[in-house]
């Protein structure tokens, strides 16, 4: 596939009659773009074609047992016809065409000059290291168990275990939209104490990354006025308040604090084969477009799983050399100790190895769940065997009782 | 199915074994709630009692081949987790759920106390009808074939054609972004020159619908300037943008005038069996609450088609007892005059008849393409055929020998 800088190129897999593809790439081009083309005069064609949507390849994959065949069709906008924001890229390319049937949206290729023009992190990996001062090893994130319903001093308390454990960073639960016990606002200025007494007795910085919630005409400032309190990062449901809010965030100076992109609601996406967006569009490419420091998405290893493949090409995408800062992923769901060595395997040492039921659920409490994952961390850093290291540390041993280990 | 005014009622299809659901739903019910239940001690249950969700159903619909069953799971989460914005709501029903691998979002239960919370359309269908002054028969809507490329001049005179034929409402291509050779509030000052010049010859009121596009962070002000400007309504991307953006829009008594969401993006949410969220979910329940005046979304009836079922339920939840007032339903694609018949019979009085290449594409231009849907307009309020009714218009004649007809 050929494609110059001009172009925005989008593939998508259809499945269709043969004969129709040609025609049905010529619709697409010219229908997402200028409208038509052929009963327009010479003149006007002249005029328009810088705005006009070309054909850039059509490959057939598979031939299908009803006689119609699995083919990807690649389509080039030009960039002059959308902002360098992600609803207006979005909407051309998959706007309409996201309801023509049997159709998803694999991949895209956007010119460098056209993604330079998006802020992506703002931080990045190397940033989030820098804050947290921690360069020689993956980080640990430790997911609150419970939030809603939980009064300020028993979220001070979980706080507490899981960054004397040895948590680099804890996270909100991303359902917790409840203020009336405790606030986002109210939750940054505790922890913070909460920080600086465990910081005090194990040394270690550990960033509280606060849910952003409210109206969306009301995020900006309340993330500037988090960061200003104390906030360790942002968390942001970036697929359910929209991903120019991501990016509006990313472009905001005074919003001073690492940006965490939860794939929340992003499954109704990418989830169904052959329709939606693919997962490495959604996590690799446009939350890392949009600013994302760090990319929760669903690990190969648990039951919330993403296909291998899928999943390498988001990790991919997360670090491709594209003018912007590359993005720290954090593969989720079914995450424990005894995956740390596949982690690293499989993510390199720049991964955060994040887990909620693989902390609070260790037989001794989230500080030995989150101390068992350390010693795993150190472990696999050092060229340890996860069952060597475990003779040294007590929870990593009970760790490894309780689910096991599966060495690279 | 029982349910009480504490709980949003949220019911999903699944595929799984028999002896699983149960687990499975209980697991719903407690990780997007509370996190965990059972080894809590009492004390503490009591206190996150109001927290917790709740199994309200499990039906099993279907015995599948493999042995499995297709099955409803009905689970309810206590209003008080969330505030009344979509994201909130959504995140929590359907955002971590959404990738537990083959899971539908099928249908959404709100309290009436809940869903009273969300502003709902300010206009809804009788407003939209008050600020045309057309009481008595279905809108005309015309799109514009082609917007980016062409210059103002262009424009204009494209609009001034559909509306001297009659369309009540002329919208933008929800593609147009570029805004290098007519900008939004350009295109609103221009149009609405042109329209004081067409309701002077045709007695007739038209509203513009202009694409609401720009960074998220402007879009309540440049909603404001627009409806200022004399802009007749707004047209918004608002799967693009994210659906909190339509209910702040709706909420802001500044934006004076009706909001009209556009599907985009929308199909790769509701297109695939048994994945993702239902269209009437998103366009029936979400655009509602949000604020749509008016929801364009895919007819039964083109080749962007939404099944009929579905669409059916689309309608339903537009027009529903719930409180806020109710949407315009605008449904699209493949509509040409000839439909116009089926359209009331399956939608009523209270239908926009929104149209592009069943007016552009009129043999004789979009003036007589827009005059031959108004003549079965009100060829099907008098209640007289559409072959009768060209008998006395040239265009309709016209319309029915390249399209037909298909009469209720
Ligand atoms: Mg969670
Ligand atoms: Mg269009």
């Amino acid at each position: 596939m050929t494609a110059d800088d001009r172009f925005v190129v989008a593939t998508y897999v259809v499945e269709d009659e043969e004969k129709q593809l040609r025609k049905r790439a010529d619709g697409i081009a010219i229908g997402l773009t200028v409208g038509s083309w052929t009963d327009l005069p010479a003149a006007t064609q002249e005029r328009m074609r810088p705005y006009c949507g070309r054909v850039e390849d059509i490959t057939v994959e598979e031939r299908l047992p009803d006689g119609r065949v699995r083919a990807r069709i690649a389509i080039g906008y030009p960039v002059v016809n959308f902002p360098a924001r992600i609803p207006a890229l979005l909407t051309t390319v998959f706007g309409k065409l996201s309801m023509d049937g049997k159709i998803r949206l694999a991949g895209l290729h956007l010119p460098a000059s056209f993604a330079r023009a998006f802020p992506g992190p703002k931080f990045g990996a190397a940033g989030v290291r820098q804050v947290l001062g921690v360069h020689d090893r993956p980080l640990l994130m430790s997911i609150f168990k419970s939030c809603i319903g939980l009064p300020m001093d028993e979220l001070v308390a979980a706080f507490t275990e899981q960054a004397l454990g040895g948590a680099d960073l804890i996270k909100d639960d991303e359902i917790f939209f409840n203020e009336s016990l405790a606030s986002p606002e109210d939750r940054v200025r505790a922890y913070r104490e909460a920080a600086r007494r465990t910081e005090a007795e194990t040394g270690q910085r550990v960033l509280y990354a606060v849910n952003l919630t409210g109206p969306v005409t009301e995020l900006r400032d309340r993330a500037r006025r988090l960061a200003e309190l104390g906030a360790g990062a942002l968390l942001i449901n970036a697929f359910a308040y929209g991903l120019d809010v991501l990016q509006a965030l990313a472009e905001d100076p005074e919003v001073s604090v690492p940006l965490m992109a939860h794939p929340a609601v992003a499954g109704a996406m990418y989830a169904a084969p052959g329709y939606g967006i693919s997962a490495s569009v959604l996590f690799g490419q446009l939350l890392r477009l949009g600013g994302a420091d760090i990319v929760i998405y669903p690990s190969p290893y648990g039951t919330v799983t993403l296909e291998a493949e899928e999943s390498g090409q988001v990790l991919h995408h997360l670090r491709a050399d594209n003018g912007l800062k590359p993005a720290l992923p954090a593969p989720s769901a079914g995450i424990h100790p005894g995956l740390v060595p596949l982690l690293v395997r499989d993510y390199g040492m720049d991964v955060i190895v994040n887990a909620g039921g693989g902390i609070h659920g260790h037989p001794g409490g989230a500080r030995a769940g989150a101390r068992a994952f350390m010693a795993a961390i150190r472990a696999v850093v050092a060229g340890r065997s996860l069952r060597e290291a475990a003779e040294d540390s007590p929870e990593l041993a009970a760790a490894i009782q309780q689910w096991g280990v599966r060495e690279a």
